[in-house]
């Protein structure tokens, strides 16, 4: 198994910006994590979050990030530009903006903080479910790059797998990396938008579909993604209503060792 | 029972808003909406949606709405200005932010939509549970007001019962406003931040507390809600992690007639 780091990873050339001297940056879409019509939401999320964790004002790690997909981005050069809008003691609220041709195609909000201990408890329930190793590795959809950007091994609810574990459109899978590269905010945050729609697990028909606004609350410090290392991570995704041309869907990221990383939520449009 | 309509209710004072002739708005916090200290978070939400939909440029009904509390907001007057960042053919982007003394205190984010029948289906399920009438109403919390705007009739998880059907921050509880209202997009965003702090659900101990960022997403139109009327909804709350000063929690609101009409999300800073 060939382990790549965080300098040599094709991840990172795909969040990768370039500042411009005025407090923006420049980026470019990657092949590697291209969709079947421009790029990977999830990288592009992951490159709002990184202009974040670049700027010289940033206040801790990061808490929940939301991201908005508000217009088709195009293959090739944007602009990115981050603002801390209000910055507290312990806390910290950015507003980011993609930008094509002078027009807003993507933008997040953020908050970060320092953390630090506190009581702690985990209600979501880490599931009895068989090692990754024992499972097979699913194919990367052709027409997807960057479905073959990550390693995914299903328990259930995958793409050759009808049966669920009593709810209809869920999906439980060890999801990673691919090849394997060491956990941090930034790629847990693109691997939040990996899980397949749940449009498509529920109805096995195609239809125009697109992300449109997604949230994740982050549940680790950076010690504990880097403890995580390149291990593999367990996914729980599930739907609770489609309709009217929208459905959202949730899921849970969990470590190997069972401590929830990640929760992340998202409302998705579908044409019919 | 009096039934006050959208002009006389006091939330609708509570959210008013008044142009400034340049795009923006004034409002002002209101004493029946206070919370512990400034105003019930809720009702703050509700304002910034009432923002976006009192623009002219207004696309659709809401579909999803996140909601940043960037800093205690001062009791007294605030500026509020929204700004579509994007107008698609059916969708539309939204930024709206709420200023004291020029400073960010709250901004959020929104997608509205023109929305049209569809496929559905619903995955979530409407739990088998006790009708409002049958159950007490929970006596309002004197020192935040606005407990006292809402009717709450809890089935578990309330202020008196620390039974829970299987997880332990779960709350069920018929929920509506206090005097009745007629449900609308504002007075639901505003609902879908009524439920306790699941800390306080899971743990009988008074700390610091605040929620950071809310998203919600509606799965209902206007007609929908307009359906509803001023019959109870049902809530189910509850927790995923809580640890280093940070918990999330989530929340379904169903219609008294078992359809899910929103599904929101909140991470929530605590101190200890």
């Amino acid at each position: 198994m060939e382990t790549h780091n965080a300098s040599t990873h094709e991840f990172d050339a795909a969040i990768a910006l370039t500042p411009t001297g005025d407090g923006g940056f420049t980026g470019r879409t990657h092949p590697a994590y291209g969709n079947m019509v421009g790029p990977f939401g999830g990288v592009i999320g992951a490159t709002l979050l990184n202009a974040v964790m670049s700027d010289p004002a940033l206040l801790g790690d990061p808490v929940s990030l939301t991201v908005h997909y508000a217009a088709p981005i195009a293959d090739g050069g944007f602009m990115v530009r981050a603002r801390p809008l209000r910055t507290n003691r312990t806390t910290q609220h950015w507003s980011v903006e993609l930008t094509q041709e002078g027009q807003v195609a993507a933008f997040a909000t953020a908050v970060t903080a320092l953390r630090r201990d506190t009581w702690s408890a985990t209600d979501a329930r880490f599931p009895d479910v068989p090692a990754a190793s024992g499972l097979a590795e699913a194919p990367a959809i052709p027409r997807a790059a960057w479905t073959s950007r990550y390693e995914m091994r299903f328990i259930d609810g995958g793409p050759d797998s009808a049966v669920q574990d009593g709810h209809p459109s869920q999906s439980r899978l060890w999801i990673r990396d691919q090849p394997p590269r060491p956990l941090d905010f930034v790629s847990l945050s693109a691997l939040c938008d990996a899980f397949f729609p749940r449009l498509f697990v529920r109805r096995p028909k195609w239809v125009p579909i697109g992300t449109v606004a997604l949230t994740t609350y982050f549940h680790a410090d950076a010690a504990r993604l880097q403890a995580q290392g390149t291990e593999p991570l367990l996914g729980i995704a599930k739907a609770l209503h489609f309709g009217q041309g929208f459905f959202d869907q949730s899921a849970e990221v969990w470590s190997s060792d069972g401590k929830l990383l990640a929760a992340t939520h998202q409302v998705v449009y579908f044409k019919e």
